[in-house]
């Protein structure tokens, strides 16, 4: 099991790995699946649950707090509407995402080589988002900070495997809540030049980020898609006046949204799957029509975000087969309503990088890739349901992710994958180690690991019998040493820099 | 999110989860999916490998070593013989399959409510094979011993997840070579009334645990089939005597056998996906062939190991994108040729049961599930390779089969699945933790996981802040300590006890 080919030990040979994966960072933006979605329910069983959302949406309707505007405009595109509850006319939300929204659309970056596109047979992953805590095997668990959120916006730049530089990483917890938004935003545009998403929790906040990506991509955006924001239902069947305000901003500004029922099952929604699908349908169908009636065609992403509960604690579970099943049977209801989808991502429940995370993960992560994801939020440093960010986790998501770029391209059927001469020329009990097939597909054949120790026993203990998470801790640690910016005008700097100090100083601290 | 409704609480609904567990063990001896499996080549691709392999059966041919009997046998069938090697004109092993292979068939168990079906929609799992080394926490790694053979029989005995016994599940090092399968055989018919494999590494060896299948069975097995056991290719292209002859003795007294060509990608086969596909069929076909010549009829599975390379290392690396994308493949073509199929499992690289360990454990086992294997061998314990057998390993996969069985049960579109009503009186903004559709559901709605520890980050704390390998050491004391042997009746315990001590005073110790 020692044997390994001779050119494997050269020192070329890293050179040019080395000069090849920088070929790949370059280009690949985004993933494009070859193989078909795996599906869990036919068309009758989607036939149902569609039923049942517009049954929803008709009898139980959709509770618009403190936005009397989306009342208003929901009511003027033929809702009924009873104070803050807003019932819909079968179908009439369908209808309007379907006439106007895109079924997939580019977001672009401030480098247009990292570009990506969304929706169709694209896949593009996206970091965590939300964690008000960072974990690393040095300091254990602590409040996240601004650092903690620059760091991992120079890991995400770092990874060939992260296609996006998401939002709020984790919660830069030391910067006041009003003012956040503004250091992750520049992060983004500072420290990496992938794409990213701006400020949701305030229709002000979304306009800084509007107004700082017109600065960052040096002047008008035009039509130009730049960011894809993350809109959160307060389920179950709520919207509230904060994110609908972010939402009409971005809208307004051609700026994606994804609108995302957020579902605790048995909690904001009942405990089985089909009813989790439907009510999830019917939310996401009320918010992306919202967004078409403020801008018709801007892009917008129908977002799922479910977790099973713990029967003993009442606690969100992640990596458990009802999650999936919900993640498959929404990505189906996503295809048949012709929109970009948004689940998933390397969930799992635990505190530590440890097997119960990777087991959940690596579950979650399947069904995410399997299921047809477009967007995929959360798809590295998952922790504890998301209350905390991790260093090590990140670093070994992203390896999986990794994994899942060489499964999504599928079976090489070519004459060389199906490598029939190489089976006729080496001839029965002949090892296939030194043959010309061997040597002229070994260093592409398979996916090489950045985390996974495949050493012999003895030589794993030689090397210190390190765990996986230990491992990561010296990866993070050497990626953030490696770390250098990407380029950037310093006038542009200059005036974001700018920007940032003005809005600070109009604002008082407010606290979390 | 520590809510938790009260009936949660109540000491009787512990004493109603153990009843409805046992209830469960009794009742659910193998899975049947409801979901269709996941492909990854479409009809046109299938068939280009198809024929690669008739090719590869017709012009490379199959090297028999030192078995002139079973070369003779394939000769009077029609195939060309020279010296060794065999070669076989096209779909002529196929055809002697498809004529007289079962497509399903029942193991027996000695507890009938155990017996198993293999094939079709069934889904069963067994326990880790193999392995010479064992691993625990207290212990770390040492060579395996007839006591922790016993111990894993005794675990997967008590697991309602593992639906079979296993065979070699770990070496028992401590007991000559030539006298481990008495022991084995022994402890699975003695230990557990689960079914189980018998003995291959020699034709005696195969006709001892037929015999001692016999008295375990209360005397003639008649034609039933009470073993199923593992024969492996000597890959490439090559069938060993000692395999055939034990794989000639099974057949002939119809007991089940599964066509294993064992494939590290290349080394005993090309590098690609289709190359290994291609060659994994044609060597599965002509020992399937083989098979169904000794007696038509036997049932036979066709089985699949194939891992990929470090290209660091030249070692087997596992829970990797290319694997999945060969038993994804290998599946559809046991699907298509009509037989029963054997692959994948919880394989791991890893020395440890450490995230590495369960992010590849999870990989293959996802690709187990969704491409619809129907006896799945080293489902539990896998470590290292195989060259180890852990016990933590063992006691969180095991908890990963029971999300299994809950995944392939599908989406629930009852009207109780569909939940409409519960939506209909909950309304929105109301959360659902008590209302009467959660409480007739909250039991059985979710997966109950036995490793996960999903409690609050302070709780966890309080509770000494353990990972899932340490709260799993826990685990697989406890179930020893629990563990009661199913009854067996005393005459038949003894004929068992004489029949090992006589085959042992009959041959000298070999050791391995």
């Amino acid at each position: 099991m020692s044997t390994e080919p001779k050119r494997g030990r050269t020192g070329g040979r890293a050179g040019r790995q080395a000069a090849r994966l920088a070929a790949h960072v370059e280009h690949v933006p985004y993933l494009t699946r070859t193989l078909q979605p795996y599906e869990v329910v036919n068309e009758e069983g989607l036939a149902t649950i569609e039923h049942n959302a517009d049954t929803i949406l008709e009898e139980v309707g959709v509770i618009v707090r403190d936005h009397p505007e989306t009342v208003a405009r929901f009511a003027a595109a033929g809702a009924d509407v009873d104070g803050d509850l807003v019932r819909f006319p079968r179908g009439m939300c369908r209808s309007i995402v379907q006439a106007t929204a895109p079924s997939i659309y580019t977001q672009h970056a401030r480098n247009p080589a990292r570009n990506v596109r969304i929706g169709g047979d694209a896949m593009v992953f996206a970091p965590n988002y939300g964690s008000p805590f960072a974990h690393d095997l040095d300091n254990g668990r602590r409040y996240a900070t601004l650092t903690d959120f620059e760091n991992f916006v120079k890991l995400a730049y770092r990874s060939p495997n992260l296609h996006h530089s998401g939002g709020t990483v984790c919660e830069p917890v030391d910067v006041p809540v009003n003012k956040r938004h503004l250091d992750m935003v520049y992060a983004h545009l500072r420290y990496s030049d992938k794409p990213f998403m701006g400020s949701v929790t305030a229709g002000s906040r979304a306009a800084d980020s509007v107004e700082m990506a017109r600065i960052g991509f040096g002047g008008d955006l035009g039509d130009r898609t730049v960011m894809t924001s993350l809109i959160n239902a307060a389920s179950p069947l709520v919207w509230d006046a904060s994110m609908l305000a972010a939402a009409e901003v971005y809208a307004a500004a051609n700026q994606a949204t994804i609108i995302t029922p957020f579902i605790l099952a048995g909690a904001m929604a009942p405990v089985t799957t089909a009813g989790v699908a439907a009510q999830t349908l019917a939310e996401a169908l009320a918010g992306m029509a919202f967004v078409q009636l403020v801008r018709p065609g801007a892009p917008v992403v129908f977002g799922s975000f479910a977790s099973s509960m713990s029967m003993q604690t009442g606690a969100p579970t992640f990596g458990t087969p009802e999650p999936s099943l919900v993640l498959y049977v929404v990505a189906q209801l996503a295809r048949r309503l012709g929109v970009p989808f948004r689940s998933g991502g390397a969930l799992c429940a635990s505190k530590l990088p440890d097997a119960q995370g990777a087991y959940e993960s690596a579950n979650t992560l399947q069904a995410t890739v399997l299921g047809g994801v477009n967007f995929v939020l959360h798809a590295a440093g998952w922790l504890e349901g998301g209350l905390s960010i991790g260093y090590e986790k990140f670093v070994l998501d992203d390896d999986q992710l990794g994994m899942m770029a060489t499964f999504v391209r599928g079976v090489d059927l070519s004459p060389n994958g199906q490598a029939l001469d190489a089976i006729r020329e080496n001839g029965p009990g002949q090892h296939f180690l030194g043959t010309a097939h061997t040597l002229a597909n070994f260093e592409t054949a398979f996916y090489r690991s950045t985390t996974a120790d495949n050493a012999s026993y003895e030589q794993w203990v030689e090397d210190g019998g390190l765990d996986a998470a230990q491992r990561a801790n010296k990866i993070w640690k050497d990626q953030l040493a490696a770390y250098e910016a990407p380029p950037i005008d310093d006038a542009v700097d200059e005036e974001l820099r700018a920007f940032v100090a003005r809005r600070k100083s109009e604002m008082p601290d407010e606290l979390g």
